[in-house]
């Protein structure tokens, strides 16, 4: 059995998975309903550290808000053969006109929803742990 | 406000879910960890209705397995402005060297991780509930 080449999977740092999750805008979130997750496609926009997303009433509104959530994103350029994750976990607010810094922030930006259908309310995810990895494919064998 | 076409968000019957899962090969798992959803992105392979991934010791084996988790996948194709996601609830089976029937179908496809490192064990999903959705963009306002 050969050794596994350690340099080919590589932690990222906060600031660069903050960055990562800035330029771009859909991700899955995973909210818990009695004890079963649920993950829902999400289009999502980032400030100042806090994802913000619209949806309207259901399964995401009914409990996201004051629940542990989380969320993520990653992306595999097949023909470079690398690909790269960034995992968020935090905690969801109902930030539709609430007055806290974190719906303010929420708030101050514009996801934009691909999905058909008014998405009148605002939920923020306040981050508490975001961790991110990058790793170069293995070679077929 | 004009009234939203509900023609344009179509629920998917599961054989087709079923049949979109047998497709791809990439998705986000979501485990429950004290309470707090955590989300990763996995290879897997579909066999009979089993979910099969591979892993190695950490998150996933620890917390996974006779516990209750999701598993999700989706498309958005922009220049055709169609998306599909196909989400999946169910209960996590340590399949590495069991002898139930979910464990055999695990071991009986070969999921290919794309990140580096040893996954000798296996971990399978047996789905409660698949469903399904796919969806038209709304037009740029």
């Amino acid at each position: 059995m050969k050794a596994e080449p350690e340099a080919e999977l590589e932690e990222m740092r906060e600031a660069e998975c903050l960055e990562i999750l800035g330029r771009h805008s859909l991700g899955p979130i995973a909210i818990v309903v009695d004890g079963q997750p649920q993950i829902f496609p999400v289009n999502y926009a980032l400030n100042g550290g806090v994802i913000a997303i619209r949806t309207a009433a259901g399964s995401k509104l009914s409990h996201a808000p004051a629940s542990k959530v989380a969320f993520e994103i990653d992306e595999y350029d097949s023909s470079a053969g690398v690909g790269w994750s960034v995992m968020v976990q935090g905690v969801a607010v109902d930030a539709t006109d609430s007055f806290d810094d974190v719906s303010w922030a929420a708030r101050g930006v514009a996801p934009r929803p691909l999905a058909p259908g008014a998405k009148p309310s605002r939920i923020a995810i306040e981050p508490s742990n975001i961790t991110g990895r990058r790793f170069r494919v293995q070679p077929p064998n």
